[in-house]
């Protein structure tokens, strides 16, 4: 099963916002999801993640809270797309739309 | 702490859609999240939980998607809103824009 | 045709939020909904609205960041369900749930 | 001003879905955005594009639905993060993450 997870997470309050910027608070996300060793990509608008189970996927939502919660408010949108019988499809997602398509793109 | 979790999940492969309508198998997690007992409400897109913690709101999308296991993709798109001393936003909410326009609004 | 559009849209710079709450804003955007005469619901999460084309859907969408256009920094989440051959749907969905579970559910 | 849009459009109806795949749907759509000029970045849950006005922004939303607009029913989910006096973000989200983190970070 390839269970991917695209999402963000941000605080919303102002004591952890500095003026429009909340690169401080993501980044400790990131650091986080780096360092647990899932297999992941970062977006402009958020953080993809594979994982083999709803469980593990799960266990990271619950680590990225971690690195929020001493701010008041938190925001995060979240997606999933889960299938089975599949694999490795942080790369095989977008190859295969340039296959179909004939020429490469930006990604 | 107040976790309000709206989220959808449906499946998006042949095998569990009936032409364009997946409304038994939506009908399947909201039956489980009734059952679960936790604080919910039904909208035109989707559910609104209310938890006090993270883990009881990860625990409901599981379950979710427990009751679509057997189909070969799921999709879901989802998003948090959390915050800190508070609780029963599931009717605050609307009373608070409610009383900010000083008029009854749709809900 | 019949275009479901839930979304929420807020600043998150801090000069328009206050402490925790952009509440003030989030009722402008309600207050501007309510008055263009578009079908809609407001939920604790969000806003969906019933439109007959994408155009008008999108339309609302220019309309609620109008409310929001002198903050810095602003955020949206939103989906679309768009369905041929159906209108109604802000009061049909539920009711074809309840329908499959032979019992109200809170909404 | 940047008006980053991220997101992911595909039908939900069977003649529009085979098996489990909706990847020449897809395809379609990375197609028209890649020709219309607008800069976007492809990743393995949606597209990511950046424009400078809400009206571009809202125009792709559109393009994208054209392409899909033969189907029964078509889902999509996306998210708006507008900041004022910025731009180029498409490339500078990412590195202000590795700035801050001292290291490269997976995309």
């Amino acid at each position: 099963m390839s269970v991917l997870l695209e999402f963000s997470m941000f605080p919303t309050s102002n004591e952890c916002v500095d003026g429009s910027s909340v690169s401080s608070y993501v980044s400790k996300i990131i650091d986080a999801i780096d360092k647990s060793g899932v297999s992941y990509r970062l977006t402009p608008m958020g953080t993809v993640i594979e994982t083999e189970t709803m469980k593990e996927a799960l266990a990271i939502i619950e680590l990225a809270y971690k690195q929020l919660q001493d701010c008041d408010r938190v925001y995060s949108s979240l997606k999933f797309d889960i299938r089975k019988n599949t694999k490795n499809r942080l790369k095989t997602k977008i190859a295969s739309v340039e296959k179909i398509l004939k020429r490469e793109i930006n990604h």
